[in-house]
């Protein structure tokens, strides 16, 4: 009976998850410390600690532990570097090797976020019925992970970024300096730089009230809920351009892959949750070229576990 | 030593080869006759038999046939259907069992031509030094075939349809009947017919001279080609513009699929040549993301007999 950890390193929150049998038995979260590299390292070694506290198991019953994190992931080496996100993991950071020697011989494997958390749904949640999967993870930015024949696709390392296909040519401004992709529509840090503009041109909008009344300092994904649910025009228009950016990128997605099913997760996609993905569906409809065969439309079934059940899943569990 | 015949059935022509030991040893044309099934599946039988003949070979030495054409194939049971540019076609035709009863003991199989022709340049063309790649074959239509692995992907039957990634949402209408496709920018037929319009609002061109200069009733990619060279200014502006459609959907494609080589063929992809692939590597590079390690983006090596050697290769040649 493999017992395994894993662990989804956000820029907010670490999550722990510890995986008995297939089935979660322990599970922690703290805030990701903004203080750098050996602070990330220890909370992460308290969050699995605490799972397996609640699991009343020891470091010594793992088999195994993944960890999924932003940026570019060398999977050989459990080198982490380009995570913006997480304080001190711009550099080269050997992840890997410092949590093996918190852990002594528990084999450690780091992978991007988004490929531990499609991983995650494929193995344990909504992906489980198919073979041919595309999950899109719309949250600060828009990641996504391909499942083709069972298999995680890397392609040569950099596959997956459905958030940056071109949904306009010549479109509004992505974080990535390109133009028209579709995170510069559908990324929640994308939707509040666009909300700040419109405000700026004089457009009312209850937007930045909502975020100050939650004691946020930023555009959170309970926050665009909310101003969704309150009729906030400039918040109803920006979700509207980010349902048909989602339309026209994973519709064309799948023209090209004839996929059976597509995922719709991140923060602001379990946020808002079924309402959303059936509008994505439905926006993605027009454009379906095999249209008496659409793909399954799902949300995640895991939510923000997803990551750091993958990355368990991926350590062997 | 295999031996096998390989069938490109085209709109207007039906294009065969024979391999023998890997090579091309015997090769034939003829048009597609206008005339029906019967006479479409005599004529494959002529050509292949004449391809045979240029090698001194029968057809009791084939070990097995591949045929591609366009539509709707059954892999399992050759059945085409849906084949529009092919007489008689539309309808369900049982193409694997009409040429097997022709070719006594000879397994045939049936493809889609972009599958079978992706599958030629992936084995024996500009695709050998790759396993993962795209082929993009800009004809009267704009098709698509992928190599994933090393094995061609199929989907669930309808995978490889980049000619319908949403270049342009609201955009130019599409021979399928959706807004902005690939194809309605990049295909011959929707180039011939937007110059058409741009004619009758008054935009001179000389496009149509050519055509019937050439002898032609429609613009062939050898027309376009005659334009272009010529500055003809609305062949020109079209021409640009496809270059751009074919930029933005493949570099989504690669975002999503991080592949190592994308392949640019078709009519007008091999009579436009290097000088045309070169525009649409160079309108593809501002939209990776991977900035840093773009795929090869190549002409075709087999030109107008990718089809029928993919098709030979297919049925074990």
């Amino acid at each position: 009976m493999a017992v395994t950890a894993g662990v989804d390193v956000g820029g907010t929150k670490i999550q722990a998850v510890v995986l008995s049998a297939r089935r979660v038995v322990g599970q922690a979260r703290v805030p990701t410390p903004a203080t750098g590299v050996p602070d990330v390292v220890a909370a992460i070694v308290d969050t699995v600690r605490s799972s397996l506290d609640e699991a009343s198991l020891k470091s010594s019953d793992l088999s195994g532990m993944g960890v999924g994190i932003p940026g570019e992931v060398d999977t050989e080496t459990g080198h982490v570097s380009r995570a913006a996100n997480v304080a001190g993991f711009m550099d080269d950071v050997p992840l890997g090797n410092l949590l093996g020697r918190r852990f002594r011989g528990v084999p450690v494997l780091v992978d991007n976020d988004v490929r531990v958390a499609i991983v995650g749904e494929y193995r344990r949640g909504a992906g489980r019925p198919y073979r041919n999967l595309l999950g899109v993870f719309v949250g600060t930015g828009v990641g996504g992970g391909l499942i083709f024949e069972g298999k995680l696709r890397r392609g040569r390392g950099a596959a997956g970024e459905i958030g940056h296909a071109v949904v306009k040519p010549g479109g509004r401004l992505c974080r990535c300096g390109r133009k028209g992709c579709l995170e510069a529509y559908a990324g929640r840090a994308s939707i509040e730089a666009a909300a700040r503009r419109r405000q700026k041109q004089g457009h009312r909008t209850i937007l930045f009230e909502i975020m100050k009344h939650k004691g946020r300092d930023r555009v959170t994904s309970s926050v665009v809920a909310d101003a969704l649910d309150k009729g906030d025009p400039v918040t109803t228009r920006l979700v509207d351009q980010a349902v048909e950016a989602l339309g026209v990128a994973l519709a064309s997605a799948q023209n090209l892959l004839d996929l059976e099913a597509i995922i719709v997760g991140g923060g602001l996609g379990d946020r808002l949750g079924p309402p959303f993905v059936r509008r994505v569906e439905k926006a993605m409809a027009p454009h379906v070229f095999a249209s008496e065969n659409p793909p399954a439309v799902l949300g995640t079934e895991l939510g923000d576990l997803s990551g750091a059940v993958g990355a368990a899943v991926m350590a062997g569990g």
